[in-house]
């Protein structure tokens, strides 16, 4: 029987993955920081990991999950590379950590980040690209890692690292790029962009949640990339939006300076489709529609398209 | 205006490095667990950076001290090295970082250990030996390292790092082998030892906590090997210490296996002696001595001795 936890549970991924969790008919409990419109089936529970660590990890033990999915941490668009939130998530994840085992927890996943890797390398493989993160939030990822992988030896629970690379679809923060771009065009802005000439491997999030529950579900262990393997330029990106979107005049590469970022980041995933035995199931044009049917969704609800 | 706050004050280091920082006539306020002989001239307040963080970290901003040497983690003899109370110290240092930082602080110097190393290397140099971190307790330190140079980075304090090696002299606990041979000696028993044959790098405690203080009080960045850059048998420091007790005859050598460790760890101190401009006060005779004092009255004030 297995008793999931998800952290994290409003997040981007984590409402994807709670949706999934439930509609396969496991027992899902949320840890959230406030109630907020609720999946059917699942149980949720109220605490805030940073500021009432000790309730939350009370909740915790007392929940008794056998599986826990921690996608909670500090997650503001922009913001998050360089903020010193993210000095407190390592602390936070190993009160949680010690909570889950001590409630009788058996198989912990967590969230980490393309971004550990040593960039100059283009394409990223576990336990093979070395690694560098550069960032406090990719600093402090790497540093969380190497905790849990220590912590889950030391108390024999069976630990995976899921390494995100870029999600995009229904439920991404208005400030992320494609989103801003998605939204732009639908009130019948300009979207000014860079260049978009870097590639990156860009993953439907209904998908990246789907291969964080089947890696819950494998028991496979340590860093695991979730991603699709396949590099795409942000450029095809957008402009495939902007085509579904009937408005490509509307949109502006090369408006901005290109970004400081490497021209190619993709992930290897032999070890999320062969390990964990996951495979995608949304392709770039229907999740693009369906992204855009969510923009469109909330910009009416919000009175901003009638 | 130099006002230093000192984690772990009562330990086995911190209890020297108090003693001297006063001594140097510093503002010095000490933060431990409970109060114990109190050292002239220092401003103790009372807190449990574990069990009471949040009390911990408002002394810390109340403070408001220049310089903090952080010196608090567990450190049972033995248990250290595996238990999983090393888990809750990253957490607990970035809060200790942070509530310094919001205090006004400006220079930070943390306690690391020579287990970061991959001791396959033997001699370890900062930032040119390779690192493996492979206890819960030098994972531990790692990660805690790792997430301290970005978080002063990121906040412009400036950090260093001590990489502690072997320490030992007066107020040694107990448990650990040098006191426990001197002890047994002391009482006149025998004290069986592995043959000794591994050689490491011991440093009197004393120099140890001068060495931190200097570190301190240096604008030296990054990891710096607090040692003698002497590599020294098990056996030679035991034997020296059984010639000076009169009781050679009671050190039995080999009476245990050899250890499952390296044969050589030494540091290489070019960065503490040139950088920093330390140089260590005590030699090996005089710090034995002095230790051996130490447990002697150690022992007469129990009643072991008359």
């Amino acid at each position: 029987m297995t008793r999931l936890l998800i952290t994290g549970a409003n997040g981007f991924i984590g409402r994807h993955a709670t949706e999934l969790a439930a509609a396969r008919g496991l027992e899902v409990h949320a840890l959230t920081r406030e109630p907020k419109d609720p999946v059917d089936g699942v149980t949720y529970h109220t605490a805030d990991l940073i500021a009432a660590t000790d309730d939350a990890c009370a909740i915790v033990r007392r929940v008794g999950a056998t599986h826990l999915l921690h996608l909670a941490w500090y997650a503001v668009p922009k913001k998050f590379w360089h903020s010193p939130e993210n000095y407190r998530w390592p602390g936070a994840t190993m009160n949680l950590a010690a909570a889950f085992a001590q409630g009788g927890g058996r198989r912990m996943v967590a969230a980490g980040t393309c971004a550990e890797y040593d960039w100059s390398f283009g394409v990223c493989v576990e336990e093979a690209t070395p690694l560098r993160p550069s960032t406090p939030y990719s600093v402090a990822k790497d540093a969380t890692r190497r905790l849990l992988e220590s912590w889950s030896q030391l108390n024999e629970i069976s630990f995976a690292w899921g390494r995100v690379f870029f999600a995009y679809g229904p439920g991404e923060h208005a400030d992320r790029v494609l989103a801003m771009t998605i939204r732009s065009l639908l009130l019948g802005r300009t979207a000014p962009c860079s260049n978009g000439r870097h590639a990156r491997d860009f993953l439907d999030v209904r998908d990246v949640a789907a291969a964080f529950l089947a890696l819950v579900e494998s028991g496979v262990e340590g860093p695991v990339n979730i991603a699709s393997g396949n590099p795409l330029p942000l450029a095809t990106l957008l402009t495939r939006a902007s085509e579904e979107l009937g408005a490509p005049q509307l949109l502006s590469l090369g408006a901005l300076p290109p970004p400081n970022e490497p021209p190619l980041l993709v992930a290897d995933v032999h070890r999320l489709r062969e390990k964990v035995g996951f495979t995608p199931r949304h392709d770039l044009d229907s999740g693009l529609r369906d992204a855009i049917a969510w923009h469109r969704a909330q910009l009416e609800s919000s009175g901003e398209l009638p």
